[in-house]
């Protein structure tokens, strides 16, 4: 038990920042290897996020070499795809600061973006084939899902299920494949990790869906209730919906891809809590939650999961 | 000699067309492995093009499962590129019809782009890294290319060595990538081979740059002289430059960027004649194919840059 605390509090001495610092310095010399100063230029303005995908790599694989080429790949992905999306879904607001698409054009983003994913792509083919197939599959499944995303959006949605599938697609499938990759590459058996990052990753996005609903544009660096007005059924809307009286679901319904009047934003919030939709969602959130914590039997990476459920941004 | 001159009949017999069908099937096969039906029903509506890459994949290497899966991933990987070139340069036309920007929108073009480059990574993983990678490099590679075209089309350009190296970023590099890949595939060596795919690609491009300055616009499938007009000082246009005089350059530069008026166009086909500039990026050209021929001893090969020196479309 002693070796066990031991080891672990090596871990806590390399703190996540300081290990997430080397990631940082990775994916810059990634982008380096570019050899374009206006990449290397628009690369720099990208806000770094919570970088949990990268945190989650060197969890699992611990520090090397090449668990933070790893992990700067999987964020290189990750910025990759949120560009793309911003592009999308004409985003102008990304982590508080104008995105890239609304200060640089579309064209930009999306060309950068290709040129983050294709990089990513190239340091992937240095790993053995397994891990390089795993997270370029997830690619293929992000993009898929962003396409289901902006499908289901035209229209109202009050099938749970087709949601949950997208959001797997769209979110979880890269945080799956960066802890299956990140298991791969040390050894550890892949489908405990794989669970884990799955079901984390679909937690993490309930929760995002719960603080659009929850709270203010000032912690969330984007209008609140944006989701539904740009015609995103999240899971506390599906809930609601399922909830209310055939009155009351025309209202909801006739909301739906509307800027909701102040009034209107109201009435969600408090039906919301009402019926208990947003705690039914963090209900199920936390069941996720706990089957990743019985996968995968790991202190830090339960910690992980408890800082994610009890976030407020 | 005789068993040469056989060894190539069977070539022949197993004819080009015949060989792209089992291309477009594996191409098809990719993706359908998606699973989406919405990107099905999206990739069925491209328009196939020479599948010059292809070609060159099969000649190359030539015709085995593997081989007609190395050439799928090109072929997918030189679609995907289309389709964000076609959003990027905002273009209405792709092989004579309506582009998928502008029948789809910029959206689903962008989310078709992205799932077929992640498919075709994901299968590229099943190669040896070596050959992954030359085709992941090529992408970076093609996308920098992309974004220096834009860059450069911003402002007038009569340097030919930038203009030569964004060509190459742009257009070559696949087709180089292809070439060096298929050599590897087969265990052939790489070098002359990846000579012969940059060079086939630098005089295809400067093909297709005369090609829009000769040509009218239903050979082109898109309007003639569409290159300057959107901004692009391709070949033609730097050598011109070079040999007007002061009064003539200042006429040249003002209709950079323009759609020229009928008599400006006239003054331009007319002027790239009697300067010999389509003669001379021609001849530049042509070395490129005759480097391109010393380089790989193989009669199908030079067929190759032989109809596409030949081509008028």
């Amino acid at each position: 038990m002693m070796i066990e605390r031991y080891y672990w509090s090596i871990n806590d001495v390399i703190s996540s920042e300081a290990m997430l610092l080397a990631v940082e310095a990775q994916m810059h010399t990634l982008v380096a290897e570019v050899d374009d100063e206006a990449v290397t230029q628009l690369f720099v303005t990208l806000k770094g996020g919570k970088r949990l995908r990268a945190k989650l790599v060197l969890k699992i694989a611990g520090m090397t070499p090449q668990s933070v080429l790893l992990a700067a790949i999987v964020e290189l992905i990750h910025a990759a795809s949120l560009l793309h999306d911003d592009v999308i879904d004409e985003a102008t607001l990304r982590r508080g600061v104008a995105s890239v698409n609304a200060t640089e054009g579309s064209k930009r983003a999306i060309m950068l973006g290709d040129i983050l994913y294709s990089k990513a792509f190239s340091a992937l083919t240095g790993f053995e084939s397994a891990i390089a197939k795993c997270v370029a599959d997830a690619v293929t499944a992000l993009s898929k899902g962003e396409m289901q995303d902006v499908l289901m959006a035209q229209r109202f949605n009050d099938d749970a299920d087709a949601y949950l599938r997208m959001l797997y697609l769209k979110t979880a499938s890269l945080i799956e494949a960066a802890a299956r990759s990140s298991a791969l590459l040390v050894g550890k058996a892949a489908e405990p990790y794989a669970l884990y990052g799955k079901n984390l990753g679909l937690s993490f996005q309930i929760i995002d869906d719960i603080l659009d609903v929850v709270s203010d544009e000032v912690t969330l660096g984007k209008p609140a209730l944006s989701d539904y007005a740009e015609g995103k059924c999240t899971l506390p809307y599906i809930y609601l919906y399922e909830a209310l009286d055939e009155e009351q679901k025309k209202r909801l319904h006739a909301l739906h891809g509307q800027t909701p009047s102040a009034s209107d934003a109201l009435w969600i919030k408090q039906e919301m809590l009402s019926y208990s939709a947003i705690e039914r969602a963090y209900t199920f959130a936390a069941q996720l939650s706990n089957e990743a914590k019985e996968a995968v039997d790991d202190p830090t990476l339960h910690q992980v999961l408890d800082a994610m459920m009890e976030r407020r941004f």
